[in-house]
């Protein structure tokens, strides 16, 4: 019944090679590298590569998540241009439990760095729910990525 | 840009009185009082009036949650005939993040108070998503039920 | 590398003896049973068993906090009088993160379960910090007084 | 009583002057740039600018929090030679709750993202509580520095 106190961590983020991320949520070639998960408050974090041209598929964020852009162009929920935001390297956003994500686009390369409290919720235009994709799901895709489970069996 | 302080929140609970929890969600008569919504984390708080017989349909808490029930008893997770748990109360019960409930029961007139941090993903048996139940979804309901807006709105 | 889901848990309450709550930080004979410990994020929950004339020493809510008063009446920040909430069971209270606590008192035997975001930074009145409680010196404080750490190394 | 969703915000960070970090809690000339506070759950987020032989005072991280280090090099808990980390950019770290960090040292010029959920607690070395610095006093210092508030009441 006493409970230890959690570990610290730290990765080598250019040790980690980065992996597709699944194209049932992004177009374009986005690629991730899944840096932690918190399976007690269900929180995650990632950087994201994106290629020019590339952009995730409509979510709604179920908790807050806030980014950090190191390189290149966001556009979030349509860019400044649709009542958005634009944001250009080096940009910090905050986006807010239940902010809904219809369009996020790369127009040139980019890179940015989030940490999400709680799942994304991928929908459709209608607003039917394709995916909910919490810390279990990211980590799910990320070992069948890396053979991290096959590795850990071995 | 300079942030407030969040106000303090009191309810006195036996002045609310009790609506029917969305039949959509659950069979057999189930009654609540919204509590508390949290807009910035997805917190949420509520108190559940449930009728021997009644039971909540399959659902996962997408984030962890934490009840007190304060009467009669609840079969959580099949109950413990079915390797879940079975609180009787006075009985303090931690759902963690993902736990999934296919079957949340009450035998006998049962009470229970609980917090949860993140949403309710109601699903079909196959785990096809119906509805993702969070803060902003339990006060439209509770605000469609009590009437608070019509109110706010005179 | 990959990390299990964390476990559920069930307390049946009546079943715990109740404690002294530390008199550093309470007069009057307070007694608690501490129910659970997030390691992970820092919450904790406990219920409060508060005998007529009894109350807690000043103190900080370092994160929000929530109180579900059960029996008898609790003046949070002085109490109504003075500017404060006197809540009266069955009483919700949302503690906001921050909120500064220099009076808590119970007038009549009361009874009070809590979830706990942080800490509590117990405080002199000029404002010194004495203590920041979270759910590891809560954990100690609860395993010293039940003898828990010593049970689990037989 | 029916709250709204909370705001998505953003920063340009190069927009963003950077300003002195309190002496009071480092040292070396460290500078900083609040980027956001959550005055609901307490957390808060910045980025700092650390040149080579700037140190940190030391401190407990009442709540977790992660690290995105930039540039450079930074020696948490004494760095790997004392049992600690050493993050050398682009380095990510997950500081858990309670964890103490009587040094975190830069040996050449570095630069960090962080997101903190709750306050730090500086301390002396016998543990004796200096300051507790959450998202209120994140905020206060900054409007300080930046002459936020006075400009607000213009």
């Amino acid at each position: 019944m006493v409970k230890p106190r959690i570990d610290e961590e730290y990765v080598q983020m250019d040790a980690v090679d980065w992996q597709l991320f699944p194209d049932a949520f992004s177009a374009g070639g986005i690629r991730w590298k899944l840096l932690h998960v918190s399976p007690e408050s269900g929180e995650w974090t990632a950087i994201y590569d994106c290629p020019a041209g590339s952009s995730f598929n409509a979510h709604i964020h179920v908790g807050p998540g806030e980014y950090f852009l190191t390189k290149g162009r966001m556009d979030v929920r349509g860019g400044v241009d649709e009542g958005g935001s634009t944001a250009i390297a080096p940009g910090y956003g905050y986006e807010s439990c239940n902010a809904r994500h219809d369009k996020t686009n790369f127009p040139v390369d980019s890179e940015f760095y989030m940490t999400f409290q709680g799942p994304l919720q991928f929908i459709e235009e209608d607003g039917t729910t394709i995916a909910v994709i919490g810390w279990e799901q990211a980590q799910g895709a990320w070992d069948a990525l890396t053979g991290a489970t096959a590795k850990a069996a071995e």
